[in-house]
This record gives structure tokens, C-alpha cells and sequence, in this order.
């Protein structure tokens, strides 16, 4: 479902009338936005990806959990749209992280759930360890809401921020499964 | 298809002109009818990928009766953002509660056809078993578009109370499966 | 892909203006054009999901027939947007004829090509023995385009046929394989 | 991915109003692009998916190489619409060329990774040989972006050459791994 919400962002980027090369300036920060959020999603695609791997009874909860983490991630396109076309304005920058923080909450209760499925030997808690990223990027985003209405710059590099701390995949996977 | 058409959903939150909170006000309705749509897909989701589970042959009938059951819910996306950009008004909410109808009247058909295809010993008849929730539910939507011209808001109770009964998923199916 | 195409397809439904039942009457035909439509995909998902597993060599121009079906089959939703809000009018039942028309020449040509790989003891030659399905469905889409300026009601009634003889999945090809 | 990426490209041919077939006139342009990027995804989504089988082993920089051509493949829907509603105007010609020489570039660092994670008996390596086609494209398209803005046709003379050239699938793939 992260392939398909990806894909639908791209909508966003309405073909301009004119084929001046003008036409497109005004799309720049529709462009930039989507490429935040593109790497954002493609962040979760993977991490999603290998979390779910982990795991080898699925319950009700952790479906649900999962459902509501894909509810928070199927609005980003939204807000990345609503983001891009007001020139990355104070609110819609605030509301962009509001969604990125849901997303967040609900990544770490899936993934609590999991762990707590998986027993006292999960193979999800070991690789993620101490999960410094997971507990330092809402607290980022929390920041980036706060101040988004006073500096909203200062949120935009917040949000780039967590992004590329999680660029480098969750590695720490692959090492413990591959053991 | 399902996580096609709940992303294709997303789509009827029209992205506003303007950058302030006001803007997003005459959302709100669209939105809390993307979010009962969100949960209703969801469920649908979940339970017809258990149904599919516990298949082994696919006949015709099946095929057809599982395509039947995806036109209705196809035109979910429709019928939610029409309730939705005109604030739940009496006749969509009518219309809304046909196309729930006819869907829990598909998922039935399917599941019925299911259950003989598999002959006496029937997995899935014993993981149901009485199926009140599958009979419950039509009835209670029915009950909803009958009151819908005349109370509409006992309407959305009631298809919030049958997304209720639904969200937990089938662990009778889990149960049974696991033995 | 077969799945995403039908459900880009609803998009062409638009949510009306209004919320009095009125205001979907115009909206009828588009209706109707995606109801055949849905049909028409359903079937071919059907057909083409049987074919492709008979099917244990890809060579490239399996590939490449595959791929201009698929072709035909995406532009489905732009001709049955156009034939459904013109209510039927002459020209676009024949544009949407032609497609159809492309679509199962592309159809007999990829399984053409199947059988052929397949060599002299071809599953899939034997599953659809004299194939007079797909020999007299070019024909009636050929008839339907000829007489559509003319008689445009035959050939919406002939489109209906046609897909009312596919409706039937390919249980030749089921009871082949399951021997 | 690709298959979401080629459907959502035909949105952008609108369904006209009016329903003579005049008003398809205008929208030759559109369609005639279409075409061209449905081959050029096609082609991705055939090699991209052979690449894949050779793989065994994703390593985080493979995973973010592959999200890199994603990402300008995400793109064609854009420039498509652009180009043929701009009826292959200069400066639209030359933002499609750049787009397809940035996949072009992701196409080829992905390799290259997965050269290297395949170490030196790399089954890619053998079945590319000495990749003529990856190596020429890149120039033709770097031709074609530079003369679009004097001789535009040429340049789509170059883009529907280098379509043809990789045409016929990588079947040097095929012939080392079937061996």
C-alpha cells in the first residue's frame, strides 16, 4: 500500500498550462515537497518492510496497529500537496508534522506490539536495540510543530533532519536476521 | 484491489486554496467520512484476505461472487466523498448506507459459496459459526437507510456501531486455523 | 496491474454538486459505462491470470504481447469516461469499440504466442480447443463499430453480449489443468 | 511500483467534452506521449524486474539506489502530460529527456551496485557484458536534451531510438541465467 500512496502523491503535481519553462517555477515547492515526503515514505516502505519480517503470528492488535499506522501515512499526500502549493506556509508546515508525528506514534506501537508478540527473545527488540531514532523523532517533530507558527524554517531542516537520520536503513535488522 | 481503493479514497480530500486553519474547516466532514470509509475498507480488507485463506479451490461462482463483491466496494471512494462534501445530508447518508448494503450482501454471497465449495468440513463454517455479525449487519443498514430521510444522524450511529462490531477481527477464523 | 486499472477507472465517477438524488440522474450513464467496463476488466483479470499459469517459459515477445494487451486495457478507463458522459452518443461507442476490439486481437495474439512456446503439447491449446470465443468476439466488436453511427443501441447491446458469453470464466482451462 | 506509475499516467488524458471526434484532435499529442512513456516504463519494468531476480542479497545502498530511480521513474507521468499537452514544445521535449536521462543514471548506479554486491562471478555482470545499451542511451539523451531547443524533433527522433534499441528485452539476462 506504500507503493501505491507514493504514487498517487505525484497527483499533486498538477501539468501547468504553457510550455514556458516559467510554468514551472511556481511548481518548485510542490516539487520539494514531494521530494521530502517521497523520502519519507520510502523510509517507511523500507523499515515497514523489514519489520513486518519479523514476524511470525500476526494478531488482531498488531493488524490494527498496522491499519492505523497506513491511515496516518495515506494522508501525506494531503498535507504534502496542501504544503507544497502555500509555499511551505506556517500552518501547513505545523499540520505536515502533526502527520508525520502520528505516523511516528503509530510506527512505535506496532512495533511495541510486535516486540511484545515476539516474547522475551524478539528478534525485533535486539535489533532495534535502544531505538534512539524512534524516540528522538517525535520529539523532533513535537519541536518542529511548536515553533513551525513562529519559524517555520526552523521546522522544514527539522523534518529534513529526521529524515536523514533514518536514511541509512534499519540495518541493525539485517544484522540480527542474518545471523 | 482493496489497498487500491482505499488510497484511491484519498484522493476526494481535496486539497484547499489557502495556507490558513479556516480553510481546512469545510474539510471536516470529508474527512470523518474518509475516516469510517478508512475503517470500513480496513475491515473488509482483513477479513476477506482470511476468507481467501481458507480456500483451496477457486471455482467460477467464487470468482464472480468475489468480483461482485469489489464492484460495491469500488464505488466506496464515491459515495464517501459525496456524504462527505455535503455534510452527511439525508440523501447521501441513504446512499451511503446502499452501497454498505449491497457490499455486506456480496461478502455474504462469497462467503456462502466458500462454505459449500468446501464441502461438510468447511474451515471457514466453523471458524463463523453462527455469523451473527454477518446477519446483523444488513440489518442494521437496512434500518439506517430507512431512517436516513427522517433522522440521518441515527443513520451514521449506526454505521459507526456495525464498524465497531466488525473491528475486531475474525479470530474465530485465526482459532480455528491455528488447530 | 489489471486491479489497478479498474479501480482508476471509478475516478471517472465524479462526486456531483448537491446532495438531492437529482443530481446523480446525469451521472446514470457513466454509471452504466462503468458497470460494462468493470465487467470487461473482471473478465480479462479472470482470462489473463488463467493464461499467464499455464505459462512456465516468458520469452521477450511473450513479454512484449503481454505488455500491448495491457496497453489497450489501460486506455479502457478514458473510453468508458467519454462513451459514459455523452450517454452513449454514436462516436464514442465506437471509439469504445475500437478499443475493445485492439484489446482482444492483443488478447489472441499473446495466447498465440503462449501455446506456441508451449510447443505441440500445449496446455493452454488444449484448455481453449476450437476457441470460438475469441474468434467471434472480434467479429461482433467489428459489427458493433460498423453500425454505431448508425444504430448506436445494437452496438451497446452486442458489447453487453459479448461480455455476457465471457462471463463465464475459462473453466476449459480449469478442467485442463486440474486433470 | 512501475504498474502504479503506468496507470496513473493515463489520467492524464482527459476525458474530453463534446462528443464528436474533433475533440480527440487536441489530445493526439497527449496520446502520442503516452504512448512513448508506456513503452519506456514497459521497458523499465522488464529489465528493473530481471535485474531484481539476480539479486540474493539487499544491501541499504542497493535499497536506496533502487528508490532513487523510483523516484525520476515517478516523474514520467509529469513530464508526459506536460510535453503532450504542449504538443512536444522545446523546453517541455528537453524536461522529458532530462527526466529519462536521471533514470537512465539511477538505472545504471543500480546496477553497478549490485555488480559489486554480487562480487566477481556477478551473473548481472555476465548476462550485461559489456552494456553497450546502458552506456549509449545516457549520450543520446544528453543529444537530445541539448538540440531540443533548436531542432525539438530530432529530439524526439532520439528518444524513440533509444525506446527501440532496448526494445527487445535484456534477453542476455535470461540466456546466463538459464543456463
Amino acid at each position: 500500500m506504500l507503493a501505491i500512496i507514493i504514487t498517487i502523491m505525484v497527483l499533486e503535481l498538477k501539468v501547468p498550462h504553457g510550455a514556458s519553462l516559467e510554468v514551472l517555477t511556481p511548481l518548485i515547492p510542490v516539487f520539494l515537497s514531494y521530494v521530502l515526503s517521497f523520502v519519507y515514505l520510502a523510509i517507511y516502505w523500507n523499515n515497514h518492510h523489514h519489520m513486518l519480517h519479523t514476524l511470525h503470528k500476526v494478531t488482531g492488535p498488531i493488524l490494527w496497529a498496522n491499519m492505523h499506522l497506513l491511515f496516518w501515512l495515506s494522508l501525506v499526500p494531503f498535507v504534502t500537496g496542501w504544503m507544497g502549493e502555500n509555499h511551505f506556509a506556517p500552518r501547513t508546515t505545523a499540520i505536515y508534522g502533526l502527520v508525520l508525528l502520528m505516523a511516528a506514534i503509530a510506527y512505535f506501537m506496532l512495533q511495541s506490539l510486535i516486540i511484545a508478540a515476539q516474547g522475551p527473545d524478539s528478534l525485533l527488540r535486539k535489533a532495534i536495540k535502544g531505538d534512539w531514532k524512534g524516540k528522538v523523532s517525535p520529539i523532533l517533530y513535537a519541536i518542529a510543530i511548536a515553533v513551525s507558527l513562529w519559524q517555520h524554517w526552523i521546522s522544514i531542516g527539522l523534518y529534513i533532519l529526521v529524515a536523514l537520520i533514518w536514511l541509512v536503513p534499519d540495518r541493525r535488522i539485517e544484522r540480527v536476521m542474518g545471523e
